[in-house]
């Protein structure tokens, strides 16, 4: 025994009637008999037994199985379900409860699940109600195929199947069919279904301590929903190993427990046991699926993926295989309210998967960009620019790193001079440099060609949002307004998507007053390269200003203020670096052509 | 650190194309981008781009916690899902080919949790998409509430809330409001929503070692969806006691995370974090609704119970709180044929519960049976019957216990003899002796309420079984032949529900022959009198052959053939015995009168 189970529930004997309580506040269509704790009855909000004029069908069993049965409660499926405390069948004056409460003239079907408590109790509750006058029909479902026939009819558990013979019996009784009729419709169905479950723990009683019967490297197979034993405990398997034996358990030709051979149509459903994950139930389910039409030569109608019949926390699942028919599928496919019926699973497959559409460009054009044969003078001011930026990066990468070293992981520099690398390289031969907004898309190119990462994405955020704004503003020439709104956006799509603004200690701290400048001293007629030497100072002061910063974002968020307080920002000193490094180059530039 | 998590998972770099093949196995209406595994992208089968005339809403970020965002791709939610890695967010390229694939001129909203690196990869697929010439809007959705406000944008992660947000945005685009006003509508939404989870488990990473930080006893609030730390861990308190203070922390004036008030109304989320079944969340938020309403003075409208947003395997739950007006709950309610938004929760709630109805005889008849001033003949002899028949169960009380130690639990005898005495005590005063049938009820009841377990249960339906055929039968006189049919629907019910036959050592080995050869000699005229004689013989003959019989049901299936060879089945004798005692007096009373 390991420790008690770690369960938010307290008193194990409350949790019935407050389960109840929240599956009425939850599901407005669903109400419950005023009888708590000793009658727990779930109905639909909109039937009473005076004037209903459709068959009646009603389930239950013990608790703890959520969402069954009380989840199938609704138009098209059970009119009432009666529920029992956990996993015990409910008494006979609960279930002559229900009857009374949902039962019109046309009568009523119990779907019962063979366990000798269900059985007996919903039997006796069923011949009480023929001598109150009601029309009563039981259907007795026993669906699992985890043990060999001989052992007698205690042997085959009522499991998840019963589920889809509720819709099946929900639906026929919604189209108006008789008694009679809904009953030899969910009997049929009780027979074309099995079912094998296989777990990875027993569950947890509520109050009780959990057991840990499997071991840790053990799964059991053919174990039954309240936690008994199963047919063989063994190693653990690979789920398609898992899903194999099972559905060969299921289709066994000796024990044939389902009347399917190759050529049938089947439905499968994958019910999860109450602790396995939906994503661990899908990938089961998209196992399932494939060995069923290659291996056993069926072809699968319909697949229902998720946790219809639990066992409480037991982690598991079961797979249950009906035989399928047009009758069936159009029961199955019949629209039901209930909520915990499957939705989206009706109707026939189209491909599932469609081609991944071509990037606009690549329709666009396929030529990819190159350097042009002759540099204009803007073009050769850019490449100047580009070149001095990139190589101050390169110069600094040991400064970086070590900064690095101490506010995050110490790789700023690293990474920072792989991108400026790259740009150098892709600059002599791809870079349309007499185009500026592409020259700058390109840039986005090298560096997320390069460099990983945080700072890889927010460089070529930065220079995919001022491409755009240069794009929008700048064709086909770049004027310094056009830079200055270019950097603007750029920043601006960076603390949108990064999450950081001025004063979060990054290399927005370089970059957001070299644009203030930038602006400002445009703004007021200042000549273009004084105000990127002034954006250029801007930047450096504003990236060893990071020193007195708390971190509020990005690298350093999580390092104390003490170790703060003597490092500059590395990603601001770095932006500080190579925005000055290109305006210093412009400036020599412009004034040598 | 405990053992390795048992899983069926194999690889861990699989999982997710795994899930999403499970996915559109289990719902038609979905389809993926043919790029697996780069590229997963989960969208509506029935939308392409290059013809969709709404605005598409995309969402996405890492797997493992499924159903979201995938499970909610559908008509009136979105439009596609982008799935990254296990609680990796999806690369830029990924995001771009969802974008591509769905979106037409109306433009897409990217619904992006808030976390660094969707944030990032998600705005930088939005900035290349417009480049492309797409119009593209970002919502990024920030509902955590666990920690307080001043730890900058970095601590509000996207929680559950962002399933509502999806709903809001996709209830929009499908009304046809232009990407601006959808846009609108899921800030305001995102806006309006607080969340925040507590857990009882760490969830395992697939392939990973389980941890086991929170120790037996502990819980922790505030954890992330991916298992990163929560804000405290505490000792595990009871469900209500978590659930306000859950409440309390997200509805706190003082951290203002959301706008409500007193006098609002609201909408809760009781989201499953993967481990918890569902009757834990159900619980949870039937705690949850009463106490916003009397605590909070809040209206609560809506309740969505389920596993919404999991992380894998964690045991737990979060609670998000949205502000409604009426707007929002139009959205809410529209309808959706995403999967995995929950069906059943829309519209006003009716009264929770409703009355049980009174039992039919009890309107029919307040008065409880009396036994007759005076008895006619047959009365006498049922009488006589009566009274043989318990007094011989009486005083085989020693014998059939002892048999019954040695084949089952020991307490045939004691269980048989307490009904036995109930009936002879109850006879004097109640039985309607000059009417057979409703005498036989009485049986039945006298039975029910001393007789606990299978047998009192079987005895009371043998009791109702045969009450129903005589008085379908014998009115008012009831004939041998009449017990003949009466014994025979007895044991065809008991046989139904209790799912035994002959030859399963079981009281039905002296019942079976006895009704066959009464049937048999009434049929051919035999002398009445005679006919239940020899049958008597029978069933006294029947019962002794249950020596030989292996159980096939009932309290002997599984007790050893050795054992079960010395002795004969306690039922069936103590079944030969009344009946033969009946039959005994039936015939001294007969020729006496």
């Amino acid at each position: 025994m390991v420790p008690p189970a770690k369960k938010f529930i307290n008193n194990p004997n409350d949790v019935v009637t407050e389960f109840i309580e929240g599956l009425v506040e939850t599901y407005p269509g669903l109400q419950y008999l005023d009888g708590l704790p000793e009658i727990k009855v779930v109905l639909r909000a909109d039937v009473s037994a005076a004037n209903y004029d459709k068959v009646a069908v009603i389930s239950g069993g013990g608790s703890g199985h959520e969402p069954a049965q009380a989840g199938y409660v609704g138009e098209g499926m059970l009119t009432a379900a009666v529920c029992g405390d956990v996993f015990a069948s409910p008494p006979v004056d609960s279930i002559l409860a229900g009857i009374r409460a949902v039962t019109g003239p046309k009568g009523c079907l119990l779907i019962v699940t063979n366990y000798t408590g269900d059985r007996l109790n919903f039997g006796l509750a069923a011949e009480q109600a023929k001598t109150e006058g009601f029309q009563v029909e039981t259907v007795i479902v026993g669906d699992d195929c985890a043990l060999p026939p001989p052992r007698g009819i205690a042997g085959r558990r009522g499991l998840a199947g019963t589920i889809l013979v509720h819709k099946v019996a929900g639906a026929a009784a919604a189209a108006g069919l008789s008694l009679a009729e809904v009953a030899a419709e969910a009997k049929h169905a009780s027979e074309m279904v099995g079912t094998m479950g296989v777990a990875l723990s027993v569950c947890t009683l509520p109050g009780q301590l959990a057991s840990d019967r499997l071991g840790p490297e053990k799964m059991e197979l053919g174990l039954g929903v309240h936690g008994e034993p199963g047919a063989a405990v063994v190693d653990i398997q690979p789920v398609e190993v898992v899903v194999s034996h099972v559905l060969q358990q299921i289709l066994s030709p000796e024990t044939n427990y389902v009347p399917i051979t190759r050529g049938n149509s089947v439905v499968l459903m994958v019910n999860g046991l109450g602790g396995s994950p939906l994503m661990e139930l899908l990938i089961a389910a998209g196992k399932a699926v494939p060995k069923l039409q290659l291996e056993f030569g069926l072809a699968v109608d319909r697949v229902y993926t998720g946790s219809f019949m639990t066992s409480l926390d037991m982690a598991g699942f079961s797979i249950s295989i009906m035989k399928a028919n047009q009758s069936i599928l159009e029961r199955l496919d019949a629209s039901t309210k209930a909520p915990s019926w499957p939705v989206g699973t009706d109707g026939n497959r189209p491909p599932a998967k469609i081609p991944v559409p071509l990037p606009f460009q690549a329709t666009k054009s396929q030529e990819s960009p190159s350097r042009p044969q002759e540099l204009s003078q803007q073009g050769q001011i850019l490449e100047a620019a580009i070149e001095a930026a990139a190589t101050v990066v390169i110069k600094l990468k040991d400064s970086l790193n070590e900064w690095d070293g101490k506010v995050g992981d110490g790789d700023c520099g690293s990474t920072m001079c792989r991108g400026a690398t790259a740009i150098l390289e892709d600059m002599k031969n791809y870079y349309p440099l007499n185009d500026a907004a592409e020259t700058v898309s390109e840039l986005g190119s090298s560096i997320r060609r390069v460099m990983g990462g945080t700072s890889g994405i927010i460089y070529n955020l930065l220079c995919k949002a001022a491409y755009a704004e240069l794009k929008a503003n700048g064709q086909p020439e770049t004027t310094p307004k056009h830079w200055s709104d270019a950097l603007k956006s750029a920043i601006s799509a960076v603390s949108k998507y990064g999450g950081a603004t001025a004063g979060y200690r990054t290399m927005l701290d370089a970059l957001i007053p070299a644009s203030k400048i930038l602006e400002e001293k445009l703004s007021v007629g200042e000549d273009p390269i004084t105000a990127f030497v002034l954006s250029a100072e801007a930047a450096t002061s504003g990236a060893e200003s990071t020193i007195h910063m708390q971190a509020q974002a990005g690298r350093s968020s999580y390092v104390s203020a003490e170790i703060l307080a003597s490092i500059p920002d590395p990603g601001a000193m770095a932006a500080a670096a190579w925005y000055s490094a290109a305006t210093r180059a412009v400036k020599e530039k412009s004034q040598g052509l």
